[in-house]
């Protein structure tokens, strides 16, 4: 549940019944997962005193938004309120502005949560107001906003893409019981969270040990069916990747990329011919240059990633603080004596992790259970 | 939110109305945290179509029950229906019989959560039933039923309270940077929340090092006023404590204990005469022998405890298996090396904790998030 104030920076208030409603069109958006990427998951609903006579979300990138879709539900929306997670667009994009919608279905009242960042895009609320229709909004705040839609959020002159890492651990903090040995801390329905999560992401990213021991497929396979199906990416230093991976082969979607030292690359692309986009990463000290690939991936076209294991790979990003979100699963296992840490201290000639201490990660987004499994979502401070 | 089947075990099945309704009366009841023990927590609801006439939680021990009290905020209760937490009571206690109300106030049809227990308490459902009035119920199982009213549903041939363990800890499962030294790991809400909790427990108990750094009250100044003030205990194997301590004096209820060893009772019962109570529990290994001491505690009419520090304390109870509830908040921090483990490895000559791997552990309750940190409740299995 989003905390909703009960005053909005600039202009308006909300009742209790007000944030209630707003509230449930902020988790209607959340439909759009996985589907309406890169726009913003958006939701809406049509009210008029304590009935909601119209609800929908932004189901479909290209597709109607939000608003136009609560309004198509309703016969008579005139004098009705419309509640919506995002400010309507004022804009002629792929369909035309919401805005227009909202005035010539008759609406009375605009109650919305989060501002439109888009130059084009923006302006919806004063033209509304503009126009005779009262409007109430923004609440909250941007990191807020940002935690709810954080690729569409994301700074879009940064020169990486909106990068995620999931970890399972312990209540100990560990993520398997000793180096090497791998188990299922989570149980299946944390799993099946994990399948959908990877449905929002453009590309999910694992280190070397972890296609080498598991050989996943790293696809979608939850209820949410991607739009566009994420990119496999496989760190592979030494250039050892053979067209037999799972990740490789057989996987719908676009061509999967294997990232290898600029020495391997060549080599490389030529055993995967066909399989896989090799592209080269300067190695730093004994890794791949993390920072340099996540730069890559963008002049790719790819705007966010799920960083999914192992241990090393977890460390590095973290170290590097490449991190803008953590999908920590806690299961209610003690691994103890001998346990890997998910969060590892320094190695030689690298910075200790609890050098970072996780000074401004903020919890926004309420945590889940999933089975005994407990989801915390952890966004990076300003 | 609790998640409701279908289908009772018995009789009766739910439609999503009924759900909605069964979870709203189940989250009312906990409006008497704190104040109800040793009674269990029930809300109720009488609901005709879509309209909720009158809802109440049982509000305190030896007052009404929360079906009289939402019976009685209603005009006009025929042909409505009742949704209530726990089964009707169907006994003459310090209150008339709940069945008889409901019945008297022409309700058509009742649908509850969890049995009654109580073997003079039960039989409401067969009762009404045999009155013709349609009755749902029950519905869930029983560790559900216990993990909402743990106190009431600990079993009561049990020689030791309800026990349950409170730590703060950092995402790698540390409780503090380094032995001896101690910081906040959670913020402010999270604090807030403890006091909450203490609120509905007969005892908060401290080891040793937790009294002698802190210094601690050990009240519960949150916004729930306990009925009864919890009594504070404090482990003194040594006997050292002084009449100075802020737990022993000009603290409101019951005198506080002190556990001791034998051979320090005397000793210390002269030096904190009329500050606390002394209690002598044996020596186990270098310890007191904490699952006698939770043997005095029952003898002595403790039905809960909730152990709250430091690490000593935590360990040893869970290596003893004495722990019924763990509350853990857990703060989006890494403490990193030389961090103290909230779930040490074993000492020489003591069980690796590593051995009980919490296996059964279970993941009854929806974990909240309290500013940035997010608390995780876990209930021993059976």
């Amino acid at each position: 549940m989003i905390a909703l104030p009960r005053v909005g920076p600039g202009n308006g208030s909300l009742s209790g019944a007000d944030r209630r409603l707003l509230a449930r069109a902020i988790e209607c958006g959340r439909g759009g997962w996985g589907r309406v990427h890169p726009n913003p998951m958006v939701g809406a609903l049509v009210v008029r005193g304590d009935e909601v006579l119209g609800e929908a979300f932004h189901a479909g990138y290209g597709g109607p938004h939000a608003e136009v879709s609560a309004l198509a539900a309703v016969n008579d929306a005139r004098g009705a309120t419309l509640y919506c997670s995002l400010e309507p667009c004022n804009h002629h994009g792929k369909t035309p502005p919401c805005t227009e919608a909202i005035l010539a279905a008759g609406i009375a009242r605009v109650v919305f949560w989060a501002a439109e960042p888009g130059a084009q895009q923006k302006g919806g609320a004063e033209w509304l107001r503009s126009r005779g229709v009262v409007v109430d909004g923004p609440f909250g705040n941007p990191s807020e906003w940002a935690a709810e839609n954080p690729v569409f959020f994301h700074n879009p002159s940064a020169r990486v893409p909106y990068v995620a890492l999931k970890l399972a651990v312990s209540v100990d903090g560990c993520i398997a019981p000793a180096a090497g040995r791998r188990v299922w801390l989570t149980g299946e329905a944390s799993r099946r969270e994990v399948h959908r999560l990877r449905a929002g992401f453009d590309a999910i990213l694992v280190g070397t040990r972890t296609w080498e021991a598991d050989n996943p497929m790293l696809t979608a396979r939850g209820a949410v069916v991607p739009r566009v199906p994420p990119v496999a990416v496989l760190l592979d230093r030494r250039g050892r990747a053979s067209i037999g991976l799972r990740a490789l082969r057989g996987r719908p979607g676009p061509r999967s990329i294997v990232a290898t030292a600029p020495h391997r690359a060549r080599d490389l692309a030529g055993r995967l011919s066909g399989c896989a986009d090799v592209v080269a990463v300067p190695v730093k000290g004994k890794r791949l240059d993390l920072a340099a690939l996540m730069e890559a991936l963008a002049a790719r076209g790819i705007g966010s990633v799920l960083c999914e294991g192992g241990g090393v790979l977890a460390a590095s990003l973290l170290r590097e603080e490449l991190v803008d979100r953590l999908y920590l699963f806690i299961a209610p296992v003690i691994i103890g004596e001998g346990g890997v840490p998910a969060f590892p201290v320094g190695e030689s000639g690298e910075p200790a992790l609890e050098t970072l201490r996780f000074r401004g990660w903020k919890s926004v987004i309420d945590p889940s259970r999933f089975g005994n499994d407990t989801l915390i979502v952890l966004d990076r401070g300003d």
